[in-house]
């Protein structure tokens, strides 16, 4: 059996070929430029093997309702070019073959919703965000996604601030100091004037994150229940999802049972930025079955 | 067919027999005293019917997980006497039928939603806030309830403060300033020194809570992405949720595309708080049916 994955992504297209049990056969890294050129270059790519099904997790926004004219399509995204993008039309044209379509959060959460399966975790429900240029999540529920007229955009809530950081207005173009605002990449520039990377692990700004963090986690913790909230992307290290959870403990005040925190709260148990790839794998696996 | 529905609240029991078209045959209040003392009268109530099925949401927290020895209690509520009580096991211990378990604002979710149904709105997503002595909420997502390790909690989220409230400290005794702590019914005697009921609706007070419950909109709608969010509870009144949507309007920016806020953000369409009472009464019939 050969499934094939793409994430979708705002700087590349990583295509992957799995097998049956998840396994990467082949992977390749297309880079994001037009739609027409990114595109037609994944298309070659998969034309090389024989395919039994595929999975799509792109970036969004997308349209996720299958009764909407615009299914399959990127459609609100800022990013140069990719408005309105039939997606998911063009790979069905080119793949006879059945294909998933969801969000590249959606996809990552559920790689690690199967990983936990497969690690004997066996964990229902699962919250993946991403934190990095921008922030997203998605979510997993009882094996569907979280979802009623769209998909989640959990990085736009709004958060209570950080008594030393009331000066910092945010760099959310529409809403300036929600959580994407206030806690994706580019906020170190904008505070510090330097580069996440270059921000030593001793300077305040990550209590700061960490504060704003905590309040996605008990966002998502009491309004979904989820077993697991996993943190991917660039912004993510241990120290901070270890400042993370201790202030969530604090903020949170025990009101409601968790488990405990270094399991709750977690990075990606997939290595490697695979988790919307083995994701991709297993629902175009479920799909081909249905 | 006759179905049972119990709503158990904090300040009294409204147990009704309805039919299989939903309708209300007979009702009565019973006050919450002891569990012994209310339990029993519950029971003696429901005893003159010959009951098909039944329903029962009650306040919480419950616990709600079918494998855990506790399902079916109401578990850490601060209620004097009321900690850890099986209310579950002692309905099912005197009527042998199909028996529905939920919360309060679970009840009222799914009674909101079978009403769309039934009034041709068709909605397949929900969100039920309840603000009045405390605030809660409960979702549907097609036909099931959103919680993965326990029922949701959202009225213990934080909310970015506004700035005309910054030296309000709120009254949550767990959090002080989160959504419950901020627009409860008790802060108007907090910061007003009055009751809700006595404040005029041309009070600041109301742009407030109007900005706070805006947020709620916000991250129910970001995360979830339902089809509706219905209000309920003492707090809310029509010019309350006018400025909600307005609000939500300003702060949201369009970053998503919603239904007309009018038809979005609602008072019940079930009226006389019967939203619980009817949603029982579909819950006891899905099970009788299933």
């Amino acid at each position: 059996m050969l499934i094939g994955s793409i994430e979708a992504g705002g700087t590349k297209f990583v295509c992957a070929v799995g097998n049956e049990n998840y396994q990467v056969q082949d992977q390749v890294s297309i880079p994001t430029t037009t739609p027409n050129e990114t595109i037609k270059a994944v298309i070659a790519y998969f034309k090389q093997f024989e395919l039994d099904a595929m999975g799509i997790a792109s970036f969004g926004p997308i349209e996720i309702r299958k009764n909407n004219p615009l299914y399959g399509y990127i459609t609100t995204t800022p990013k140069p070019n990719w408005h309105n993008t039939d997606l998911l039309g063009q790979i069905k044209a080119a793949f006879d073959v059945p294909t998933t379509w969801t969000t590249d959060v959606n996809g990552s959460a559920y790689g690690e919703y199967v990983m936990s399966t497969l690690s004997n975790e066996k964990i229902q429900s699962l919250v993946y965000y991403t934190v990095g240029t921008g922030v997203g999540a998605g979510a997993v529920m009882d094996d569907h996604f979280l979802g009623g007229i769209g998909h989640p955009e959990m990085g736009h809530t709004f958060v209570k601030r950080h008594p030393s950081d009331l000066d910092f207005k945010g760099i959310c173009p529409y809403h300036a100091d929600c959580l994407e605002g206030l806690v994706a990449g580019p906020t170190f520039e904008a505070r510090l004037g330097q580069k996440g990377e270059t921000v030593p692990l001793t300077d305040p700004v990550w209590d700061i994150l960490a504060y704003y963090l905590a309040q996605a986690v008990i966002q998502a913790t009491l309004i979904v229940r989820p077993a697991k909230i996993v943190f991917g992307g660039s912004v993510i290290n241990n120290m901070l999802l270890d400042k993370v959870r201790q202030s969530v403990t604090e903020q949170l005040n025990g009101y409601v049972e968790l488990p405990p925190l270094d399991q709750y709260i977690t990075r990606p148990a997939i290595a490697n930025n695979g988790s919307a790839t083995l994701g991709n794998f297993a629902l175009g696996l479920k799909e081909l079955q249905s």
